[in-house]
């Protein structure tokens, strides 16, 4: 995994020499140092970074606990958007001013700027706006891919999710919505509901019900309107995750992206072999590296929701704008059960 | 479902008018009485049968607790082997003397003699044994089509399996090994382990291991001999079923066709998301329905294990012959735990 450059040095001749990064050298906290940047090589840019979220994911990494890990010390953050100030002689697909996004996770977007080189960044449309680019690159794809790859989905069928206030929930609310698929959206009860429930309607959420609903006779009035889930999205795990399951339609998926909640999913044997329910899960970052060397993919995912958000069909999730310098506050604040609006760090 | 003769009536002439059948008028217990056949209809079939097993499937159906049940009364029983006595005029495919098998579930086997539409029934060569003949439907057909419609396995694969005692298990432990894949067999501790472990191995196993291995670092040196099985065969459920998985290899399945221990799986968020591993059923009813209007898929498996069995690859499971008098004891004795012998009825 790629956190330093890897491209070859020159003699510093670079108008910016070094940036600001916030690197962890070990599992922990990360701090704010001073980075000298390498000369720009033949197949690298070097970008400015103009926002790059905090997600969960990048808080699992530090704290060691997610999947994959990088060589320490590593510079935090795997999304965001960076603006290209200076390309190689043999940089062929970008120049300077492009917008770009990682290809991958495990770049490194929390700093200023950065040496990358040009195989490791894809370009994006820079007339979107810059949450909505900066925070294109995971959770988007995540729940595009899920409404895609999993089930046949038709205008008029349905979708059920929980977590659906989450950055993927909204992200598939409002890209099935566009797809004129409906959807089910249940989220933990909270002081604030019917405001959440208007908004979540205002992006296109055809349903929106409280956990304890899942449970409840009146979701089978509901099913008297609209067909029973052919797809279920489990972003919580544990009882929440099995009580979505009990709705899908018989031959249908369940597919888990994340585990909010901390524990498996209890499944029936009588959902496997008499509802043939298929129970898989989704992880975008695979998803990117299976296709690391069919380009189209890629491009064609990304082509697919810039456009939605210049139709004003896919807006970014709520977001604080922090700067570098307050990432202490801003790790803390995404660290918070029931956050609302996604830390984004622009530089 | 058919559970008596939908052929058209026509003036008695038949040699055989009546049979003896096990039926249950309400979920209970069946019992056996004489029945009246009907007339051989110009698209039926007067068949004689020969012998039909009881399978736990079969009782769950007669306690009322499976997934399909049968209008009441029914009579008992959904597989074995008849041999055509007398054909009506219209049909086509078989002649007296002919061996056939049920296609779908719901024919009600436990009876001496009926009279069965040609549509309804699927012949088989005569010259296999007659066991196998009669216990071919349900588990050799459910081990033949796990091996195949999940993973694309190839020789030096592996598959793990739990209930490896089971019909089901020794159908995976022969096939597998007629086609090069290897078999992890977990069966449950008991006094004749290792008598066990011999018997299995006969049948081609490659390992024989107790559940509690499972756990054990010693699967660790297994697995420095032969590769990781990429598909998983769980007929138990519960605990059992979580172990397993955990020993599949990135991208592999599970596939659940029973659950004996009557407790769901458990699956990790993590071997959703970062292992990419599929959780999905198999009911070879639902397979036989789905695949009714294509008489190819039926035939070519069936001629695929028809062909394993005359090469000797394939056996039935030990079975104790019954007659048909002796039902009481044969379903008491098939309700026991640690059943070693199918119990078969022979009419």
């Amino acid at each position: 995994m790629l956190y330093f450059s890897v491209c070859d040095h020159r003699p510093f001749d670079a108008v910016l020499f070094h940036c600001t990064a916030l690197i962890y050298r070990k599992h922990g906290d990360p701090a704010q140092v001073s980075m000298n940047l390498p000369n720009v090589g033949a197949k690298c840019v070097l970008v400015k970074i103009l926002a790059a979220p905090i997600n969960p994911s990048d808080i699992n990494m530090i704290q060691g606990t997610y999947a994959i890990l990088p060589d320490l010390p590593a510079v935090g953050g795997n999304e965001g958007v960076a603006q290209v100030l200076e390309v190689g002689s043999q940089v062929k697909a970008l120049k300077p001013g492009d917008w770009v996004i990682p290809r991958d996770a495990g770049l490194g977007t929390w700093r200023t700027a950065a040496v990358l080189a040009e195989e490791d960044v894809i370009s994006l449309p820079n007339d979107i706006p810059l949450l909505s680019a900066a925070t294109l690159g995971v959770n988007p794809c995540t729940a595009l891919r899920m409404l895609t790859d999993f089930e046949d989905l038709k205008p008029g069928d349905t979708v059920i999710q929980n977590a659906a206030n989450s950055a993927v929930g909204q992200a598939v609310i409002q890209i099935a919505a566009a797809k004129g698929i409906q959807t089910i959206n249940v989220v933990r009860d909270r002081p604030d509901f019917t405001t959440l429930i208007d908004r979540l309607k205002a992006m296109g959420a055809s349903h929106v019900i409280k956990e304890e609903t899942l449970r409840r006779p009146e979701l089978k009035e509901l099913f008297k309107s609209c067909p029973r889930p052919k797809l279920a999205l489990n972003g919580v795990g544990g009882k929440s995750a099995t009580e979505l399951l009990r709705h899908v339609q018989v031959g249908g998926s369940i597919v888990t992206y994340g585990g909010m909640a901390k524990q498996p999913i209890t499944v029936p044997v009588s959902a496997l072999i008499f509802k043939n329910i298929k129970v898989q899960g989704f992880w975008v970052t695979q998803w990117k590296r299976n296709h690391s060397q069919d380009e189209g993919a890629l491009r064609s995912m990304l082509d697919e929701l810039c456009s939605l958000i210049c139709q004003g069909k896919l807006t970014a999730p709520a977001c604080s704008e922090v700067g570098l310098q307050d990432f202490g506050t801003a790790l803390d604040k995404a660290m918070q059960p029931f956050t609302s609006a996604k830390q984004v760090l622009v530089m």
